[in-house]
């Protein structure tokens, strides 16, 4: 009977799953753990700067990576402490992460010795106890018994969940020997199937509110389609029944963007106003993984009663008032789509609103916001990422159409600035594996800098990003939310430009940086080939306005401005309303 | 009856305790508070990078800042789990730092919509939860009428426990008026008396242990003599008694070092031969504010029988292996001095090896770890606050004797990499308050990468610190644990020299870089009277072997390679051995 150790157990299992890249940093007690990783040929190890970035790049490299997972290692204490902000806003998003965190030795964790990385106090099980708050499911491996299950059993639910677990691997225990023979079982992340009786009768109630609707039903997709992957049925859905398509924000790209009978991204009240009517007048609406966050609903202003409303989502589906539990998208799909096919004539005479976003004509030569996304559009190609980060860049992209095959990456419910720059060196390596093309970047000036030494760790391992850099001096979208010339949302000017040179490139070889200052000089750059082909990684400085906001964040701090009431209730001069 | 806003009331309060600085990142559920801060004239809103540079800062003012906090300021979930790591390290070395954080409405929190910045499945309290873990009080504001009695015992424990608290502040609370006369009497953080009948019964046994020892007893300082601030009482004793006084790492600075009965730093097992020799054959040891954790005693070996020790702490005192519980040192300490003060001609018999670090002669140009540290010995001067990163730099200073009035500032416990970037800000920041000169770092490569960004806001400013960075191709300190040769312990060489000037400064003007290439060049900068006057920032690159160690280090990773077992039981090629 063959063995194998603990932690090289846990290597070949996420091998298994089809993990190539694991990120983190090292620290004294997960450096025995780091020889398997090393000495695997399957999989790398991505050495990151920091711990929250590590967990960052896991979340990026897990959203485009589907059906396999993110991997983040840390060590005790100062480093999973670190990464806890990454790990929650994964939680939050439905992205699957594993966290392995190599830990005191057993022993250790019983004599609980004052180990630097410790409290001081004696505690062991603070971190894992915070952990807890933000994880599916949590492993402290204790003996060797029970490490395989325990391994298996965190990663299942990684899976299932789509949501980060946590696992703690003890320095002793990574060099126990085990029985390998579990190995041969693959891990099974299969969504179970639905209960047949109610699933049909919950097909059956779906059908008959079609019929009732007429031709008058939408399909309206959200985020939990991408993070529950359930794409292709969603498309095979959309094809066949050719019902109207629109996506909310963080659903963006989950359907086909050129697809003809896609009419382009609602948010309730902020929506353009041709979207907005047409989904809040139809008769049904078929909502697919709907996430109804403040950001992801123009602030909760959709205009569509339950009355109106099928959602399908991973673990239940509501028709109208009506909840069926444990009945999942994944295996409904299908099904669903068989029974509504018969619709589709009648359903394709209905109009959609064609999703487009001309260049407007302006008579500025600076780089507006309302000029630069419909310009960036005319720059999109098949087979891009494109990354946005919170701030003026989410706002601004979600409006532009994104071609086919093309990827909308972004945090809207989370929105934890800084986490673009992380998740962009798992983007594209994820994106390397899948055969992407290049994986573009927009972030805030003020977003860059809370993260910005990862650019190195882009440099060292070879991606090749574009990083477009929206230079407003400041926290923009702030001061559309409270304090407009407030200090606080002032920030220090860079070199921008010098930032990959400084960070380990050399300008002009392994990176090129651009300045531009206006439209031209960013149309220019644009329509250069060599530019286009994204072969090094390359920086764009673009200097905007401090005072410009896409008009889409403009509506939404208007709406965000009524719910923070005391601003309006301040005596003038403490605390200006915007 | 006057009324002040509670924001208003808060800041107030932080300003009566001497904060002049406020660390931390905006966001939209801060903002409101922080035009508090930004309309008082007496405490500047510093914003950071990123919010664990901001909790490092926080740190490092509270150290240098005795008596008063360091406060810290983010906004609901990203903010706040961003600084985890900063907090808990706070609490894990008994720094106070008061962790406000801008929340959700009062009103939100009811309802608990899906706002940004939650978890998405309606959980308010998750990161409350977390944050117990790592504090020592919370609070979070729910009610005006008990708003100010709430921030005042936090504030209080705070400082009496020396250790973090966190305060949520929801967005309209922070704007509702309260009664301003709670601000009349000052928050009272003096630890409480001693019961007299207790006290005077621990004095009578120290005594008697004295005299039993003949004049062989010694006095041994570490960490919470400084963070329970009872330096001044501490001076007094070993003055007044002429005891021999030798420090932990941690303890360092808390005697003065140029003092002529200051025999150096005791780490049991790898302190120097004549140090280990004089304390642990020393009759009676009077420790004062130990903490045993491992790189505080040389992996916990002190050879001290507790029938030998007196130990006196903020909270309880012991003697032999008595325990008086509620017995506090700074009340304790005044009156032993009294009663001890009379052993002072026979305890000055008693000789104390010199603590000197002579600058030795080799046979190489390279800047060894044996010469650099020696050598920056006679580049210290009064007033100088040196800060030291966990790596070669924090064995390294550990054995460098400081001038009369120099601090010394490391993280040993909690040993967070990339924490001296945000605590030299701080650490600069209040050194300007009390009157320190300059503020000097030493930092390995590795660690600067985590926090680099911090570098901006000490240009910002207008902090004039030194940085020196041990250039040696990666995390030397873990090489001596495991993997000397492992790639997981490498890391991008950054262009170092660049990184003031990419950074927002002006080379030459606002700031200065420098590389040393050997011992000639390091020692000519350093007796260069322009570079030593410290009045623009400065980067000194040192190019070191990646393969060097300071001796302390290597005893160290001897001792700890004894603990880390499995790495002997492998077979080869698997986990090399050191
Ligand atoms: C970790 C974290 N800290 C703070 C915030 C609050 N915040 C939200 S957006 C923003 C400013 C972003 O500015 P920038 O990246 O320059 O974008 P702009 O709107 O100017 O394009 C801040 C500070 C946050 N969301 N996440
Ligand atoms: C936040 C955090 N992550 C990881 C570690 C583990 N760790 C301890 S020391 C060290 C390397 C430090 O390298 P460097 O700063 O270059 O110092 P050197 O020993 O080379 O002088 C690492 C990664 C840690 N202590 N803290
Ligand atoms: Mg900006
Ligand atoms: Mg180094």
């Amino acid at each position: 009977s063959e063995t194998i150790f603990v932690g090289q157990y846990l290597v070949e299992r996420l091998v298994q799953l089809g993990v190539t890249k694991m990120f983190g940093v090292p620290g004294d007690f997960n450096l025995g753990f780091l020889d398997f990783v090393e000495d695997h040929s399957k999989i790398e190890w991505v050495g990151n700067c920091n711990e929250l970035n590590a967990a960052y790049a896991a979340d990026g490299y897990a959203r485009v990576k589907k059906g396999s997972l993110g991997v983040l290692t840390t060590t005790f204490g100062v480093g999973e402490l670190s990464a806890m902000n990454g790990i929650a806003g994964a939680f939050s998003e439905h992205v699957p992460i594993v966290h392995i965190v190599g830990v005191p030795s057993t022993s250790q964790q019983k004599n609980k010795p004052m180990l630097h990385h410790t409290l001081g106090d004696g505690r062991y099980d603070a971190y894992y106890r915070a952990a807890t708050q933000f994880t599916i499911a949590a492993a402290s491996l204790q003996a060797k018994e029970t490490a395989a299950a325990e391994i298996d059993r965190v990663l299942t639910e990684c899976l299932v969940m789509a949501r980060p677990v946590y696992l703690m691997v003890p320095t002793d225990l990574a060099y126990e020997r085990i029985p390998s023979y579990r190995l041969k079982t693959p891990i099974n992340a299969e969504p179970p199937q639905n209960d047949p009786d109610v699933e049909e009768f919950a097909l059956d109630e779906i059908v008959k509110l079609v019929e009732t609707a007429e031709q008058d039903a939408i399909i309206l997709v959200d985020a939990c389609a991408i993070r529950h992957n359930v794409i292709d049925e969603v498309s095979e859905l959309v094809k066949r029944t050719g019902f109207p398509v629109y996506a909310a924000p963080m659903g963006k790209t989950a359907v086909d963007e050129a697809y003809e009978r896609y009419g382009g991204i609602y948010v309730g009240s902020i929506s353009h106003p041709d979207i907005k009517e047409k989904v809040e007048s139809a008769k049904l609406i078929l909502s697919i993984g709907a996430l109804k966050s403040d950001f992801n609903t123009g602030n909760f202003t959709y205009h569509i009663p339950a009355s109106r409303t099928v959602e399908l989502h991973s673990d239940h589906t509501t028709v109208q008032y009506a909840e069926f539990p444990g009945i999942g998208m994944k295996r409904l799909l299908p099904k669903l789509t068989a029974r509504l096919q018969p619709f589709r004539d009648d359903a394709r005479e209905l109009s959609v609103p064609p999703f487009v976003f001309p260049v407007p004509t302006e008579d500025t030569d600076i780089i507006t916001q309302s000029w630069l996304w419909p310009r960036m559009g005319q720059f999109f190609r098949q087979k891009d990422i494109i990354v946005a980060e919170t701030g003026t860049s989410s706002f601004g992209v979600l409006e532009v159409p994104f071609p086919t095959g093309a990827m909308f990456v972004s945090q809207i419910l989370w929105g934890s600035i800084g986490w673009t720059v992380g998740s962009t060196l798992g983007v594209a390596m994820a994106g390397q594996d899948l055969g992407y093309k290049r994986t573009i970047l927009f972030i805030g000036d003020g977003s860059l800098q809370l993260t910005v030494q990862e650019l190195s760790v882009m440099i060292r391992s070879g991606v090749t990003p574009i990083i477009f850099v929206l230079n407003n001096r400041g926290y923009t979208i702030e001061r559309y939310l409270h304090g407009m010339e407030r200090k606080y949302n002032d920030i220090s000017n860079w070199k921008w430009t010098h930032l990959l040179n400084t960070l380990g490139g050399e300008e002009g070889k392994t990176c090129q940086s651009h300045l531009v200052r206006n439209k031209a000089e960013l149309s220019a750059l644009l329509d250069d080939t060599t530019f286009a082909s994204a072969n090094k990684i390359q920086l764009v400085e673009m200097l905007m306005d401090p005072r410009d906001a896409p008009s889409a964040l403009k509506r939404q701090a208007e709406l965000s401005g009524k719910t923070n009431r005391y601003v309006a209730e301040l005596p003038s001069g403490i605390g200006e309303a915007v």
